[in-house]
């Protein structure tokens, strides 16, 4: 299905949306039509792709006929309605919303990593959690190694990841209190201007977030072993691009720093920056943004735990955190 | 040695030395004199105490001679030379710099945890490192109550703690990155404005930074027990006040999140602040700035471990990661 493919984009005025228009235009997926679709209020709005100005449909008139690919990224509860709808119609759904990712029958996928998950027959294809998808392009190759045991991660992420208004909002909320002025509350969330807010998305009966549950589900359901422990600490940082995550992992065997440098250095889509001297790792504002690879840095042998292994990982969330995985998923569908 | 006290603060016109004043205006250890001294640069300058404005001394030239407490935070190497000649001519010397904190016979002291190793012939009493000071007053009563073997600890660090140059720096370089320009280059390290920088202090040859190895170091001393081992990822983030940490340990029995929160709810000094709702859980701009307690929330059992617990703990990096302990100290002394 290699020739002049009809994609549409569910969600095309938003920031992921937008990534997703950017990176079709960059790479060689054959587009013969882009169709983004929006909720009513965003139909008549244009989007650009490939220099042309295209006009945003109203998802809910919307015939999938025809459509290879149906890219979703407006809300689970969008993706509920809409995505079974497109499947019936003949397209293939890449889904970016948690609404599909848990069930069974649905694969979760990130390419690099479990693309033979992928089915034969247009269905519903559920695109993992940015914060997900960067600790798994680092860590599956150990894992695929060595084996890890346990994961205990801390995460450092952007506003990138709550949408436009997010990033909106800590544009906003940044000169009111530089200027000593207080935000007006949202019921969004607290503000993070200036600020490090330890709640993403909502509590759990176990006291985690469902933020930091994802981590923990997807994870196992990703690298296919429900024997890997995971403990997640998801916390929103003032930053506009790029999640950056401190992990800390015990395998089943032995790895050392050069092992581990060896093993990532070898695996498409990550790259090593790791020189022990100031600025010698990735962050958010050097390799968060505008970026498909996912960096890993500050590896180094964990002093507290005989097989433990720490590492700093940062990527552009709403790149190969959303839009360039979800565009990496159609590509690997349209060249089976 | 309760009435009437000559106290001298070593860097009073520094971030830490301005607290100290404050602090020392609002508590009952009775000043009779108060000595601000700093480099020849910035003496004669004046600081305000209790109402009054006091010049500035210069270090160099200044005899500690009927100093009682000579509270120091002026950097290690300040402290190096100028701290044995003021207990030379008979002060107590409280330093907040690294200086002498590794040395085997200078206590290294938090009043509430160990404040039986303070000897009673002037000396140098170390104050702790601000991330180790917060993370053992939620510690401490744990460690007490079921022995904690492993704890596993990412920060979320506030420019304060670079002092005044720091949060000048936040503040310059967020109207610059939000101007869409990017920061002049600094010697002290990388632009903190909207990123996330894993390097706080210098990289020792185990890939750990020396901010981190302190966490080790100062924990196992101020808890006297070699045994707990320790693997910090220290990371500054833009806030301009109170560090945030989240921690996960291991205990060496298990211990269950309310017995947890009953040891810290009675634990001077520490604050629970933990509800499984939006904003119910402790922030660096809610709770992290001109407050004396150290705020722990999110307290939840760790599902990848049989004994392991999770806390976000947020303090006062200036106050009681530094100026409030320093002076806590300095009235242990006065009491004894």
């Amino acid at each position: 299905m290699s020739t002049g493919l009809d994609i549409a984009i569910v969600g095309a005025t938003g920031l992921v949306g937008g990534a997703m228009l950017e990176i079709l235009a960059e790479r060689d997926l054959p587009v013969r039509r882009l169709i983004p679709l929006a909720s009513r209020r965003s139909a008549g709005k244009t989007v650009e792709f490939r220099g042309e100005n295209i006009s945003v449909q109203a998802l809910d008139d919307f015939d999938f006929s025809g459509v290879t690919f149906a890219l979703f990224s407006a809300g689970a509860s969008v993706s509920a309605v809409h995505g079974p709808r497109a499947v019936a119609a003949g397209a293939w759904v890449i889904d970016n919303t948690s609404q599909f990712r848990y069930d069974a029958d649905i694969p979760l996928v990130i390419p690099e990593i479990n693309s033979h998950t992928l089915g034969t027959q247009p269905g519903i294809i559920a695109n993992p959690n940015c914060s997900t998808i960067q600790m798994l392009m680092a860590l599956a190759p150990i894992h695929r190694a060595v084996g890890i045991e346990r994961i205990n991660v801390a995460t450092y992420q952007a506003v990138s990841g709550a949408g436009r208004g997010g990033v909106e909002r800590l544009r906003r909320d940044t000169v009111s209190r530089l200027a000593g002025e207080e935000p007006a509350p949202d019921p969004a969330g607290l503000s993070i201007a200036f600020d490090a807010v330890p709640q993403i998305d909502i509590f759990m009966d176990n006291g985690y977030t469902k933020e930091e549950m994802k981590m923990v589900w997807e994870t196992r359901k990703i690298l296919e072993d429900e024997r890997i422990m995971v403990n997640p600490t998801a916390v929103r940082v003032p930053v506009f691009h790029g999640h950056s995550e401190a992990i800390h992992i015990e395998t089943r065997t032995k790895v050392t720093v050069p092992e581990v440098q060896k093993l990532l250095n070898s695996t498409p889509g990550v790259q090593v920056f790791d020189e022990r001297a100031l600025g010698g790792y990735p962050t958010a504002v050097s390799k968060g943004a505008h970026r498909d690879s996912v960096y890993v840095g500050r590896i180094r042998e964990d002093i507290s735990h005989p097989r433990g292994i720490n590492l700093w990982v940062v990527a552009d969330n709403v790149r190969k955190g959303a839009a360039l995985n979800s565009v990496q998923i159609a590509e690997t569908l349209a060249n089976t």
